[in-house]
């Protein structure tokens, strides 16, 4: 019997509403795999946490995560809560202390669904966004200076380090060696005259080492417009902190929404937990009804049994999302049904049951 | 007679072949206006330039160009030339200089053509990005640290003043006063937690004194999705430097492609001349062939002659273009068709004269 523990924090909005869905999943593969157990336990570090206690989480709240052997995360966030603290204080923490510096988000339109862009279907959608996930744009670096005056000013650093550059680029030739053997690097050495041109350096570095990968580096600019005009193009897509947050939220959009979008904050080492999410976040405007699509949450389930060396349960996780997307029975709003959070889940699972 | 002095810089690629299609156009326009007279002069700086003199302008290429009314640019860049030199010691120079801080971006959907987007078409797609164009995220200031070490690191500031927020952010609401009265900024004050909250706050204040306009704050990922599924929803879009350059080059994909998008590099208050420019860099694979679109160079002089209060001419521009779009008689290559650029513009100044 081989245990795994996994630390499951709902957090804010809809997030424990999906996550209920997300934990049914949970269940029916120890169901289905026989061999396997799972031991969660389940934090409610959120902005409500915050509101009562004055943060978002113990303060010992990392070496309690530590312990696990991966997280299963919700949404955080709450219009009550700055996000500064929200993200500062609860995820972004995760992400970096963790050193999850791998951001992994498959953009890839499931059978069933139809994208937005008139002329491209499943064979022209399905790529993957590798994200550096603990550094770059997001620094917290920075302040404010003359504050009131006419002459106030907000400074931010980006910083690019070679070490943290190196590793996220070499996982994404890594990965684009088991692929199609193609990567696309986002860059903006034209406008971003310090930090880019570093990554570009890198990037052509590490891609000289990878002759039969093919590689281009295109501004970021170019590369927004290419996930329109040609998404078939890309396999593996390797990006900044800041510009893989972009592209992946335009690249849900172009394969049917957030509602669906998963994502791995990864440590390929194993020296920390790594921590499954879905992309949105804890949409306060839809919070409560019960109608939040769960399909982004269990898909992140799929990515953690593919992280647990499950590569089966993985592909039949997203078999099941992907048949009861074709079947259009059991849809949430956002897919143009009229179903339930519960009822698209328990349809889910019912699925993942009947394929096994 | 009024005259109008314009400096031509024709720039690299691409640029000097749809530069000639534009002049075709001024010269029409003097016919077309009996009172009007250009005046203009052409000056060769490019990466051409550069590889013969070792700059991309002369040392008083700012004196010079302030000279002139406007001016008007083609598109600069080269293989040869390494990009931080191409545009750091010519285009960025001008719009800094010449406190061109409002770059104006249509994103609008022409009459004649079909949006990738599946189901949007022209009611949905007609908005206006207003880009911050003199500081932000492209600063230049940062550095190098420890190079040829593991330990190498780069830093780049970004920064963002109150003036320099201030006027762009007013300039959008004064704009949106006098179209749909609706205003998205752009921002990511979740994950780059100085310079974007900064930005947020002049938003909010600047809003409160326009209650007639509604105002949302975005982050830029989900603004980049919204662009995908619901661009009906917008009508002035302000963005910092760098999320205003990828929002406009986004939205060219949306409205078909980079070939038709014009822009202004704008100083209000006129003190200093404007420059007009497409958004398309100056395509090498293109380049000498002939086939580049002009329509993006055309529609930018439109975009001057509004500049140049003669919004009657700036209109007929811009109805002579979608006619020949409609028409789908004489298109270049990236628009479907197989006319040469010569052919296309010879076309639009046909239509022009005809419609004046
Ligand atoms: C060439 C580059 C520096 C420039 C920019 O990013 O400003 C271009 O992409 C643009 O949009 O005008
Ligand atoms: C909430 C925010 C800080 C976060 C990010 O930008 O990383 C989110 O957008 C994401 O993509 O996970």
């Amino acid at each position: 019997m081989q245990h795994i523990s996994v630390a499951v924090i709902p957090g804010d909005g809809i997030g424990p509403e999906v996550m209920e869905e997300g934990l049914k999943v949970l269940k029916s593969i120890e169901e289905i795999h026989g061999g396997l157990r799972f031991e969660w336990d389940t934090f409610d570090w959120s902005c409500r946490y915050y509101l009562k206690h004055g943060r978002m989480m113990p303060e010992n709240g990392l070496d309690v995560l530590r312990e696990y052997d991966v997280i299963l995360l919700g949404a955080i966030g709450a219009p009550t809560v700055p996000d500064h603290i929200s993200l500062w204080e609860l995820l972004l923490p995760i992400r970096r202390t963790f050193q999850q510096y791998i951001n992994l988000r498959p953009i890839k339109l499931l059978r069933g669904l139809e994208s937005p862009l008139r002329h491209k279907s499943h064979e022209h959608l399905d790529f993957v966004v590798v994200r550096e996930n603990t550094e770059g744009e997001y620094s917290d670096m920075g302040g404010r200076l003359h504050r009131g005056t006419p002459y106030e000013m907000a400074v931010q650093n980006n910083v690019f380090t070679r070490y943290g550059v190196e590793r996220v680029v070499k996982y994404a030739f890594n990965l684009a060696e088991k692929r199609r053997k193609r990567v696309a690097a986002a860059t903006k050495s034209n406008g971003i005259n310090h930090t880019m041109p570093f990554w570009d350096e890198i990037v052509r570095e590490i891609a000289a080492r990878h002759p039969d990968v093919r590689t281009d580096i295109y501004h970021i600019d170019a590369l927004a417009a290419y996930f329109v005009t040609r998404p078939e193009s890309f396999d593996v897509v390797v990006a900044s902190n800041l510009f893989g947050d972009i592209l992946t939220d335009l690249g849900a959009a172009l394969v049917g929404g957030l509602g669906l979008a998963p994502s791995g904050n990864i440590n390929p080492e194993r020296a920390y937990p790594s921590m499954f999410e879905p992309i949105h976040g804890s949409a306060p405007d839809i919070a409560g009804k019960g109608i939040a699509n769960p399909i982004a949450q269990i898909w992140s389930i799929s990515m953690m049994m593919e992280h647990l060396h499950q590569p089966e349960l993985a592909g039949l996780i997203l078999e099941a999302i992907e048949e009861v997307l074709a079947e259009r029975k059991v849809l949430t709003p956002d897919l143009g049904g009229k179903a339930s959070t519960a009822e698209l889940g328990g349809e889910l699972v019912r699925k993942l049951k009947a394929l096994s």
